[in-house]
Protein backbone atom coordinates (compact mmCIF):
# COMPACT_ATOMS: atom_id res chain seq x y z
CA UNK A 1 0.00 0.00 0.00
CA UNK A 2 2.32 2.71 -1.16
CA UNK A 3 0.13 5.51 -0.38
CA UNK A 4 -0.40 4.62 3.09
CA UNK A 5 3.93 4.60 3.04
CA UNK A 6 3.77 8.03 1.37
CA UNK A 7 1.32 9.51 4.01
CA UNK A 8 3.59 8.09 6.95
CA UNK A 9 6.22 9.49 5.52
CA UNK A 10 5.05 13.14 4.46
CA UNK A 11 3.44 13.14 8.48
CA UNK A 12 6.92 12.54 9.45
CA UNK A 13 8.42 14.78 7.33
CA UNK A 14 6.31 17.58 8.91
CA UNK A 15 6.52 16.58 12.83
CA UNK A 16 10.45 16.71 11.86
CA UNK A 17 9.97 20.22 10.87
CA UNK A 18 8.48 21.48 13.43
CA UNK A 19 10.78 19.97 16.08
CA UNK A 20 13.42 22.24 14.13
CA UNK A 21 11.42 25.26 14.19
CA UNK A 22 10.44 24.77 17.94
CA UNK A 23 14.76 24.39 18.25
CA UNK A 24 15.57 27.22 16.74
CA UNK A 25 12.84 29.46 17.76
CA UNK A 26 10.48 27.84 20.57
CA UNK A 27 7.21 27.14 20.31
CA UNK A 28 6.45 30.25 19.63
CA UNK A 29 7.97 30.09 15.97
CA UNK A 30 5.61 27.31 15.08
CA UNK A 31 2.58 28.82 12.68
CA UNK A 32 1.44 26.55 9.47
CA UNK A 33 3.45 29.15 7.33
CA UNK A 34 7.19 28.41 9.54
CA UNK A 35 6.26 24.29 9.46
CA UNK A 36 5.95 24.38 5.63
CA UNK A 37 9.41 26.78 5.44
CA UNK A 38 10.85 24.17 6.98
CA UNK A 39 9.67 21.06 5.33
CA UNK A 40 9.77 22.70 1.93
CA UNK A 41 6.30 22.03 1.19
CA UNK A 42 2.88 24.28 0.66
CA UNK A 43 0.83 25.48 3.21
CA UNK A 44 -2.18 23.76 2.02
CA UNK A 45 -0.20 20.27 2.33
CA UNK A 46 0.59 20.86 6.18
CA UNK A 47 -3.20 21.36 6.07
CA UNK A 48 -4.13 18.36 4.09
CA UNK A 49 -2.55 16.08 7.01
CA UNK A 50 -2.64 18.54 10.22
CA UNK A 51 -6.48 20.43 10.38
CA UNK A 52 -5.45 22.42 13.34
CA UNK A 53 -2.07 23.66 14.64
CA UNK A 54 -3.05 21.81 18.05
CA UNK A 55 -2.86 18.09 15.69
CA UNK A 56 0.43 18.68 14.71
CA UNK A 57 1.97 19.42 17.78
CA UNK A 58 0.38 16.40 19.17
CA UNK A 59 1.50 14.10 16.42
CA UNK A 60 5.17 16.00 17.07
CA UNK A 61 4.97 15.39 20.62
CA UNK A 62 4.19 11.99 20.01
CA UNK A 63 6.73 11.02 17.75
CA UNK A 64 9.33 12.35 20.14
CA UNK A 65 7.92 9.59 22.35
CA UNK A 66 7.99 7.10 19.36
CA UNK A 67 11.17 7.73 18.44
CA UNK A 68 12.81 7.63 22.46
CA UNK A 69 10.44 4.53 22.64
CA UNK A 70 12.44 2.88 19.67
CA UNK A 71 15.32 3.23 21.11
CA UNK A 72 14.60 1.94 24.62
CA UNK A 73 13.44 -1.57 22.62
CA UNK A 74 17.03 -1.02 20.88
CA UNK A 75 18.96 -0.89 23.83
CA UNK A 76 16.77 -3.73 25.21
CA UNK A 77 16.65 -6.34 22.51
CA UNK A 78 20.98 -5.78 22.45
CA UNK A 79 21.18 -6.29 26.45
CA UNK A 80 19.41 -9.50 25.44
CA UNK A 81 16.93 -11.59 28.19
CA UNK A 82 19.52 -11.77 31.01
CA UNK A 83 19.30 -8.19 31.55
CA UNK A 84 19.12 -6.92 35.25
CA UNK A 85 16.05 -4.50 35.78
CA UNK A 86 19.43 -2.18 36.81
CA UNK A 87 20.67 -2.68 33.71
CA UNK A 88 17.43 -2.13 31.99
CA UNK A 89 16.51 0.92 34.36
CA UNK A 90 19.78 2.54 33.16
CA UNK A 91 19.84 2.14 29.76
CA UNK A 92 16.08 3.18 29.62
CA UNK A 93 17.38 6.31 32.11
CA UNK A 94 20.32 7.26 29.49
CA UNK A 95 18.06 6.76 26.41
CA UNK A 96 16.19 9.83 27.84
CA UNK A 97 18.84 12.01 29.04
CA UNK A 98 20.13 15.24 26.33
CA UNK A 99 23.41 12.95 26.08
CA UNK A 100 23.92 13.71 22.24
CA UNK A 101 22.57 15.99 19.47
CA UNK A 102 19.28 13.52 18.86
CA UNK A 103 18.21 13.26 22.42
CA UNK A 104 18.78 17.43 23.07
CA UNK A 105 16.74 17.42 20.05
CA UNK A 106 14.51 15.36 21.88
CA UNK A 107 14.83 16.66 25.44
CA UNK A 108 14.38 20.48 24.49
CA UNK A 109 11.23 19.63 21.94
CA UNK A 110 9.61 17.85 24.90
CA UNK A 111 10.90 20.86 27.38
CA UNK A 112 9.22 23.16 25.33
CA UNK A 113 6.31 21.47 25.35
CA UNK A 114 6.17 21.22 29.01
CA UNK A 115 6.73 24.97 29.55
CA UNK A 116 3.61 25.29 27.26
CA UNK A 117 1.59 23.33 29.39
CA UNK A 118 2.06 25.29 32.15
CA UNK A 119 1.76 28.92 30.22
CA UNK A 120 -1.30 27.56 29.53
CA UNK A 121 -0.42 27.38 25.42
CA UNK A 122 -0.66 25.19 22.59
CA UNK A 123 -1.12 22.02 24.88
CA UNK A 124 -3.13 20.97 27.52
CA UNK A 125 -0.96 19.68 30.85
CA UNK A 126 -2.53 16.38 30.40
CA UNK A 127 -1.60 15.94 26.78
CA UNK A 128 2.31 16.48 28.43
CA UNK A 129 1.89 13.36 30.90
CA UNK A 130 1.98 10.45 28.84
CA UNK A 131 5.57 10.41 28.63
CA UNK A 132 6.28 10.35 32.01
CA UNK A 133 3.76 8.13 33.03
CA UNK A 134 5.34 5.31 30.61
CA UNK A 135 8.87 6.21 32.18
CA UNK A 136 7.45 5.64 35.63
CA UNK A 137 5.47 2.59 34.44
CA UNK A 138 8.68 1.28 33.30
CA UNK A 139 10.98 1.25 36.43
CA UNK A 140 8.53 0.22 38.05
CA UNK A 141 8.26 -2.89 36.58
CA UNK A 142 11.57 -3.38 36.47
CA UNK A 143 11.85 -2.38 40.51
CA UNK A 144 9.48 -5.14 41.38
CA UNK A 145 11.90 -7.77 39.69
CA UNK A 146 13.88 -7.00 42.25
CA UNK A 147 13.22 -9.46 45.39
CA UNK A 148 15.48 -7.21 47.88
CA UNK A 149 13.48 -3.84 47.10
CA UNK A 150 9.82 -5.75 48.36
CA UNK A 151 10.16 -3.98 51.19
CA UNK A 152 10.64 -0.74 49.67
CA UNK A 153 7.96 0.72 47.33
CA UNK A 154 8.46 0.03 43.62
CA UNK A 155 5.68 2.66 42.60
CA UNK A 156 7.08 5.36 44.84
CA UNK A 157 11.28 4.47 43.77
CA UNK A 158 9.90 4.61 40.00
CA UNK A 159 8.15 8.30 40.79
CA UNK A 160 11.70 9.49 42.66
CA UNK A 161 13.59 8.07 39.41
CA UNK A 162 11.11 10.02 37.35
CA UNK A 163 11.16 13.45 38.69
CA UNK A 164 15.56 13.13 39.57
CA UNK A 165 15.40 12.55 35.69
CA UNK A 166 13.26 15.64 34.79
CA UNK A 167 15.05 17.92 36.79
CA UNK A 168 18.70 15.80 35.26
CA UNK A 169 17.53 17.01 31.90
CA UNK A 170 16.19 20.15 32.43
CA UNK A 171 19.73 20.77 34.24
CA UNK A 172 21.93 19.07 31.21
CA UNK A 173 19.77 21.55 28.82
CA UNK A 174 20.11 24.85 30.71
CA UNK A 175 24.11 23.59 31.46
CA UNK A 176 23.83 23.42 34.81
CA UNK A 177 25.07 19.37 34.66
CA UNK A 178 27.74 18.13 31.87
CA UNK A 179 26.99 14.87 30.48
CA UNK A 180 29.38 13.52 32.47
CA UNK A 181 28.33 14.33 35.66
CA UNK A 182 24.78 13.53 34.50
CA UNK A 183 25.90 9.82 34.14
CA UNK A 184 27.69 9.79 37.47
CA UNK A 185 24.39 11.32 39.17
CA UNK A 186 22.12 8.69 37.03
CA UNK A 187 25.19 5.87 38.64
CA UNK A 188 24.80 7.12 42.57
CA UNK A 189 20.96 7.35 42.09
CA UNK A 190 20.79 3.80 40.93
CA UNK A 191 23.54 3.09 43.80
CA UNK A 192 21.65 4.52 46.24
CA UNK A 193 18.11 3.30 45.36
CA UNK A 194 18.71 -0.31 44.32
CA UNK A 195 22.00 -1.01 46.15
CA UNK A 196 25.50 -0.17 45.10
CA UNK A 197 26.01 -3.73 44.71
CA UNK A 198 23.36 -4.98 42.60
CA UNK A 199 24.18 -7.30 39.66
CA UNK A 200 24.55 -4.94 36.75
CA UNK B 1 18.37 57.18 55.91
CA UNK B 2 14.86 57.45 54.77
CA UNK B 3 16.55 58.00 51.31
CA UNK B 4 17.93 54.74 51.30
CA UNK B 5 14.86 52.90 52.49
CA UNK B 6 12.94 54.53 49.71
CA UNK B 7 15.09 53.48 47.51
CA UNK B 8 14.69 49.28 48.15
CA UNK B 9 10.67 49.89 48.76
CA UNK B 10 10.53 51.14 45.39
CA UNK B 11 12.99 48.25 43.69
CA UNK B 12 10.64 45.75 45.53
CA UNK B 13 7.79 47.27 44.16
CA UNK B 14 9.58 46.90 40.13
CA UNK B 15 10.74 43.43 40.93
CA UNK B 16 7.12 42.69 42.73
CA UNK B 17 5.38 44.05 39.48
CA UNK B 18 8.01 41.82 36.96
CA UNK B 19 6.97 38.31 38.76
CA UNK B 20 3.13 39.82 38.17
CA UNK B 21 3.86 40.67 34.54
CA UNK B 22 5.83 36.77 34.16
CA UNK B 23 3.02 35.02 36.02
CA UNK B 24 0.57 36.65 33.34
CA UNK B 25 2.09 36.82 30.33
CA UNK B 26 5.60 34.88 30.45
CA UNK B 27 9.10 36.18 30.86
CA UNK B 28 8.22 37.56 26.73
CA UNK B 29 5.89 39.89 28.27
CA UNK B 30 8.31 41.89 30.29
CA UNK B 31 9.18 44.90 28.80
CA UNK B 32 9.56 48.45 30.41
CA UNK B 33 6.10 49.65 29.93
CA UNK B 34 4.38 46.51 31.20
CA UNK B 35 6.33 46.43 34.09
CA UNK B 36 5.78 50.59 34.87
CA UNK B 37 2.05 49.56 33.99
CA UNK B 38 1.62 47.00 36.35
CA UNK B 39 3.62 48.90 39.03
CA UNK B 40 1.71 52.18 38.64
CA UNK B 41 4.64 54.12 37.96
CA UNK B 42 6.43 55.68 35.10
CA UNK B 43 8.49 54.46 32.43
CA UNK B 44 10.80 56.54 33.15
CA UNK B 45 10.94 55.91 36.79
CA UNK B 46 11.61 52.19 35.60
CA UNK B 47 14.58 53.21 34.10
CA UNK B 48 15.99 55.15 37.21
CA UNK B 49 16.03 52.44 38.92
CA UNK B 50 16.83 49.74 36.31
CA UNK B 51 19.27 50.82 33.22
CA UNK B 52 18.31 48.29 31.19
CA UNK B 53 15.66 44.85 31.09
CA UNK B 54 17.83 43.33 31.98
CA UNK B 55 18.94 44.72 35.42
CA UNK B 56 15.59 44.32 36.47
CA UNK B 57 15.38 40.97 35.47
CA UNK B 58 18.66 40.08 37.53
CA UNK B 59 17.49 42.07 40.53
CA UNK B 60 13.86 40.42 39.88
CA UNK B 61 15.52 36.50 40.09
CA UNK B 62 17.56 37.51 42.92
CA UNK B 63 14.80 38.57 45.02
CA UNK B 64 12.79 35.85 44.74
CA UNK B 65 15.46 33.77 46.23
CA UNK B 66 15.56 36.42 48.82
CA UNK B 67 12.25 35.95 49.63
CA UNK B 68 12.97 31.66 50.02
CA UNK B 69 16.36 32.29 51.82
CA UNK B 70 14.25 34.86 54.31
CA UNK B 71 11.74 31.57 54.90
CA UNK B 72 14.30 29.00 55.00
CA UNK B 73 15.43 31.48 57.91
CA UNK B 74 12.40 31.38 59.53
CA UNK B 75 11.78 27.77 59.38
CA UNK B 76 15.20 26.90 60.76
CA UNK B 77 14.81 29.30 63.38
CA UNK B 78 11.47 27.91 64.61
CA UNK B 79 12.90 24.37 64.33
CA UNK B 80 15.41 25.39 66.84
CA UNK B 81 18.94 24.32 67.44
CA UNK B 82 18.37 20.74 68.09
CA UNK B 83 16.88 20.09 65.13
CA UNK B 84 17.89 17.27 62.94
CA UNK B 85 19.75 17.04 59.56
CA UNK B 86 16.47 15.59 58.31
CA UNK B 87 14.19 17.98 60.22
CA UNK B 88 16.11 20.86 58.09
CA UNK B 89 16.45 19.26 54.67
CA UNK B 90 12.45 18.71 55.19
CA UNK B 91 12.06 22.19 55.57
CA UNK B 92 14.37 24.04 53.14
CA UNK B 93 12.92 21.21 50.47
CA UNK B 94 9.33 21.96 51.18
CA UNK B 95 10.07 26.04 51.38
CA UNK B 96 10.94 25.63 47.69
CA UNK B 97 8.03 23.66 46.35
CA UNK B 98 4.94 25.41 44.78
CA UNK B 99 3.03 24.39 48.02
CA UNK B 100 1.22 27.63 48.42
CA UNK B 101 0.45 30.79 46.01
CA UNK B 102 3.39 32.48 47.13
CA UNK B 103 5.49 29.57 46.37
CA UNK B 104 3.92 29.05 43.63
CA UNK B 105 4.71 32.38 41.94
CA UNK B 106 8.09 31.77 42.51
CA UNK B 107 8.27 28.57 41.45
CA UNK B 108 6.71 29.91 38.11
CA UNK B 109 9.06 33.11 37.77
CA UNK B 110 12.11 30.92 38.54
CA UNK B 111 10.78 28.01 36.21
CA UNK B 112 10.63 31.04 33.57
CA UNK B 113 13.94 32.80 33.72
CA UNK B 114 15.09 28.69 33.86
CA UNK B 115 13.53 27.72 30.28
CA UNK B 116 14.50 31.46 29.18
CA UNK B 117 18.24 30.14 29.95
CA UNK B 118 17.71 27.25 27.70
CA UNK B 119 16.04 29.40 24.63
CA UNK B 120 18.63 32.05 25.30
CA UNK B 121 16.84 35.02 26.01
CA UNK B 122 16.86 37.94 28.40
CA UNK B 123 18.77 35.73 30.81
CA UNK B 124 22.41 33.79 30.74
CA UNK B 125 22.02 29.92 31.91
CA UNK B 126 24.93 30.87 34.25
CA UNK B 127 22.86 33.40 35.77
CA UNK B 128 20.44 30.86 37.14
CA UNK B 129 22.84 28.51 38.68
CA UNK B 130 22.64 30.49 42.19
CA UNK B 131 19.55 28.75 43.25
CA UNK B 132 20.59 25.10 42.58
CA UNK B 133 24.25 25.61 43.92
CA UNK B 134 22.73 27.49 47.35
CA UNK B 135 20.05 24.56 47.33
CA UNK B 136 22.99 21.83 47.22
CA UNK B 137 25.07 23.15 49.19
CA UNK B 138 22.62 23.51 51.91
CA UNK B 139 21.76 20.15 51.84
CA UNK B 140 25.59 18.87 51.26
CA UNK B 141 26.02 20.50 54.57
CA UNK B 142 23.31 19.19 56.51
CA UNK B 143 24.44 15.48 55.10
CA UNK B 144 27.57 15.83 56.78
CA UNK B 145 25.94 16.29 60.19
CA UNK B 146 24.49 12.66 59.77
CA UNK B 147 27.45 10.44 61.00
CA UNK B 148 25.34 7.43 59.56
CA UNK B 149 25.88 8.36 55.78
CA UNK B 150 29.60 8.58 55.95
CA UNK B 151 30.19 5.58 53.98
CA UNK B 152 27.94 7.37 51.04
CA UNK B 153 28.68 10.88 49.35
CA UNK B 154 26.90 13.83 50.78
CA UNK B 155 28.19 15.98 47.66
CA UNK B 156 26.26 13.36 45.40
CA UNK B 157 23.34 12.72 47.06
CA UNK B 158 23.00 16.76 47.75
CA UNK B 159 22.99 16.57 43.75
CA UNK B 160 20.10 13.85 43.70
CA UNK B 161 17.87 15.65 45.94
CA UNK B 162 18.23 19.00 44.22
CA UNK B 163 17.61 17.30 40.82
CA UNK B 164 14.74 15.59 41.98
CA UNK B 165 13.26 18.69 43.93
CA UNK B 166 13.58 20.45 40.26
CA UNK B 167 11.90 17.95 38.76
CA UNK B 168 9.21 17.94 41.32
CA UNK B 169 8.68 21.04 41.38
CA UNK B 170 8.36 21.52 37.47
CA UNK B 171 5.91 18.85 37.97
CA UNK B 172 3.49 20.34 40.02
CA UNK B 173 3.58 23.41 37.81
CA UNK B 174 2.61 21.38 35.21
CA UNK B 175 -0.37 19.42 37.36
CA UNK B 176 1.37 16.51 37.26
CA UNK B 177 2.01 15.84 40.81
CA UNK B 178 -0.64 17.16 43.33
CA UNK B 179 0.49 19.00 46.64
CA UNK B 180 0.16 15.86 49.13
CA UNK B 181 1.54 13.79 46.37
CA UNK B 182 4.98 15.60 46.37
CA UNK B 183 4.87 15.77 49.91
CA UNK B 184 4.50 12.12 50.02
CA UNK B 185 7.96 11.96 47.48
CA UNK B 186 9.75 14.56 49.36
CA UNK B 187 9.44 11.94 52.77
CA UNK B 188 10.17 8.95 50.76
CA UNK B 189 12.88 10.81 48.80
CA UNK B 190 14.33 11.35 52.79
CA UNK B 191 13.50 8.08 53.72
CA UNK B 192 15.59 6.17 50.62
CA UNK B 193 18.73 8.83 51.04
CA UNK B 194 18.59 8.79 54.89
CA UNK B 195 17.26 5.83 55.85
CA UNK B 196 13.55 5.28 57.03
CA UNK B 197 14.13 5.27 60.94
CA UNK B 198 16.75 8.32 61.02
CA UNK B 199 14.98 10.79 63.53
CA UNK B 200 13.27 13.73 62.89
Amino acid sequence: MPRLVDHEVRRRQITAAVRQVIVSGGLEAVTFQTVAAEAGISVRLVQYYFGTKKDFLLATHRSVMEDAGARFLQRWTALGPDASPRETIRAVLTELLPLDDQRREETFVLGAFGWAAIVDRGITAEETFAAPRALVAIVADQLRRLQRTAPSNPELDAQLIGMAIGGLAQGMLQGFSSPAAAVELVDHLLDRLLGADTPG
